[in-house]
């Protein structure tokens, strides 16, 4: 996937967010820390007040809130453009959504080709779509996790990068196996930004191999 | 689930197998080394030759082939009533499916409540089926795993008493990956068996909690 790029260059990376930013925070850190050779381009978010785009400005980082109006649940449209152009003009490799509460369409997906990941907290394919966790306890499996993957034009269906399990305890409520799950997710994103940056992710079919 | 039973009695199982057995051998194995208090009444087999009955009597376990003809596929009818009789004759508490090649029916499980077990070679709900391994890594995912599951009407549904995460490697093949989640599969039986013998798991809806 990576043949292209130049590998001594940080990855160009844009990070699309609707909340707290938590996973756009484990990004950074790991930037900061030099364990990630990536450069965060821009961050946007569809939310005004998201705190996501504060945690981007207290690093230095350009973030914009684009309105995704007037659909509330996809991006599409003359917003979809606007954030494709944004994300362009930073000459962005891989567009990373972390919490972004919007599906996202076929244009974004032809811009950046196998290069939209997304974040999902559980073992998929189990337990795809809302509240994951959730679901994960009320059918009581005993391992959970998250799944970094490729989004393609299914839901929570593209080829996974990366996946981290947790355990599942006896008195876990939705909340306390949810954040058990986020903390995982927090070296997830990095490990897979990081293969994609160093050039060692192939596609097989649908299997992503990291050499 | 156990109220009823006395918890310093061993816990009376049953083992139902058709190949080699290598499952029933990590009970035995646990038993022997006195790490799971339970005694295996009897082994059953639909395989005449199968290993698993070779293996019980090595042991000194009582092990029958019976034959669940004319059905390729599931126990039912006169086998089924069989294998029953022979169970109950033992005063056999639970039944473990280990690498047993047919669907059991509502007799066996309304004989045996809630104590029919089987185990499954992936985190189930995903890859339920035939060769979930090979599933498994046709999908792409970087966790795969075992489920030891208390069998109910449906196929690799029922309640979950105990599940152990394996990674996937790059270079897995299906016979690498197989390997591997066999190796946890050898604790995941004994350790579900040692909840059952101590009284310890409770069923809560469909989610099985462990004290």
């Amino acid at each position: 996937m990576n043949d292209k790029r130049q590998l001594q260059e940080p990855l160009r990376v844009a990070v699309l967010g609707s909340g707290n930013g938590s996973n756009a925070q484990s990004i950074i850190d790991s930037i900061e820390t030099g364990s990630l050779n990536a450069k965060i381009t821009c961050v946007i978010s569809d939310v005004e007040n998201a705190y996501i785009l504060e945690r981007a400005r207290k690093h230095g980082i350009h973030a914009e809130f684009i309105s995704a109006a007037p659909f509330k649940t996809k991006l599409e449209g003359d917003a979809e453009k606007k954030y494709i152009a944004l994300m362009q003009s930073f000459q962005t490799e891989v567009v990373v959504l972390a919490g972004f509460m919007r599906i996202v369409k076929t244009a974004l997906l032809t811009a950046f080709p196998n290069r939209v990941l997304n974040i999902h907290p559980a073992l998929l394919p189990a337990f795809p779509g809302m509240e994951s966790w959730k679901q994960a306890l009320d059918y009581g499996v005993k391992v959970a996790g998250c799944t970094v993957h490729i989004v393609d034009e299914g839901t929570d269906t593209g080829p996974i990068l990366v996946q981290k399990s947790v355990p599942v305890l006896e008195n876990d409520t939705p909340a306390t196996l949810h954040t058990r799950i986020q903390a995982e997710e927090h070296k997830a994103y990095p490990e897979a930004l990081t293969a994609l940056a160093s050039g060692r992710v192939r596609l097989e079919g649908r299997r992503a191999v990291i050499e």
